[in-house]
């Protein structure tokens, strides 16, 4: 059971990392991040990677919330306040009066991330060049939603735990575990020194999406709406296209990935 | 081609309708709508049913949008203004400076607009409680790239029209042709006369979606996230399921659609 203690000062230092949420998002915060909402929090609640640091919430929930809360360990302080000062503290009409804070899990190295998914089948998805945060959270949640095992981030994709980004991901990016590469890494040369086959989607894909075959190991290579990915890349990867009506061909990339994902869940 | 016309002061009476476009999406626009950015300009140009009234873009603008602008009605007026006009018009800066006014088309009867898909393959896709404007326009996205011939709304769903859903839709919304539900108007009924087959999309679904055969006219149901579709709907329907992760069975209902109509699309 967690620790419920009442609040009723905005200012109380102990909730400071949860003033003015929308602003803070873009200053960093130290290797911490907020979790918004029922869903998020009872995704928090039952993973043990990244580690709750306490909860805020409208004292009117906290019945409804009591079988996630009590998932928590003991030493998490559950803040108890009205609505109106949660709303203070958040800085804007916090409506589903739900906030978390928790500490991010050291990041492993792309490799090591990797390596634990030797001798099985894996499906890992790469991603290449994604800055919205909604659409870094509509993947994850489709990455978690299709079991995938992991997700790799090139240098320049956003941070999977900005608070949108976990929002939109339904939490999902609490769920499935990810590493960054490093700046200059040699991508496609170590998905094939972990034995995954890379698939890079693009519309000029040589198989189409549908007769893509069964692949045991695959990494799901995908690069932001508009530019793609790179030619480089893509030269050394199988590619595949979505077929689509003419004159419209534009997917939304987290859309993308889901077919893709739901494909190699099920195909063969 | 069109007329251009200099634009400088941002209270212009010929201008009233793109004034604080945020705001004016609330209250209702008299039969209009607003298109924002390149590709939805595009989409409007290349389309009948809508009507352009007129352009507003920045100046600086100009030459790349030439191609789409002079596809556009000789008596189509294309304002022409400084960045900065346009942001004090819009109420908000606009990055992308540019905005379109068009006239909606007098909707179809849901029944009228399927009579004009009898007696060849078919694909509908059938909103029911869409009030997220995301989602709405998530999903006509997907439906315009995958060649959906029609989209139904029942009386619950949010307007198409609206300005963030033709955004998020990259115009989707104005190429495929929609009609909206009676209140109390039997959508089963309706389908079943018209020889559509309708497949409910649903959790608990009896057929996995990979092995739905092909179905040449088919109507594809999709709820909301949350609550989903209404029991009595779904009994009369063939419902069908998307196999998820456990403990993660959480998918985007636009990419729920997604993945349904991409499955109609190709399978067979």
């Amino acid at each position: 059971m967690p620790t419920y203690l009442p609040l009723d000062d905005p200012n109380d230092p102990r909730i400071a990392a949860y003033r003015d949420v929308r602003e803070k998002d873009l200053v960093g915060r130290e290797g911490r991040f907020i979790a918004e909402g029922e869903t998020v929090l009872r995704v928090l609640a039952g993973q043990d990677r990244h580690r709750p640091l306490s909860v805020l919430i409208a004292a009117k929930r906290r019945d409804k919330l009591e079988p996630i809360l009590s998932t928590l360990p003991d030493a998490v302080p559950v803040y108890l306040a009205d609505q109106a000062v949660v709303d203070a503290v958040a800085g804007f009409p916090l409506h589903r009066g739900i906030l978390a804070l928790a500490e991010r899990a050291p990041e492993p190295a792309a490799d090591a991330l990797l390596a634990g998914l030797q001798g099985r089948p894996a499906l890992v998805m790469v991603l290449v060049g994604i800055a919205n945060h909604d659409n870094m959270g509509g993947l994850f949640r489709n990455a978690a939603a299709f079991g995938a095992d992991a997700v790799l981030l090139d240098p320049t994709c956003c941070d999977p735990l900005y608070r949108k980004a976990i929002r939109v991901s339904v939490g999902g990016v609490l769920r499935v575990p990810f590493a960054r590469l490093e700046e200059g890494e040699d991508l496609v040369g170590l998905l094939d020194r972990r034995r995954l086959t890379s698939v890079a989607l693009s519309p000029a894909g040589e198989t189409p999406l549908h007769r893509l075959e069964p692949i045991p190991r695959a990494a799901l290579l995908l690069g932001a709406e508009g530019p793609g990915l790179p030619e480089g890349l893509m030269a050394r990867c199988r590619t595949v296209s979505i077929p689509m009506a003419a004159g419209f061909d534009s997917l939304n990339v987290a859309v993308t990935g889901g077919l893709a994902l739901h494909h190699l869940r099920t195909a063969g």
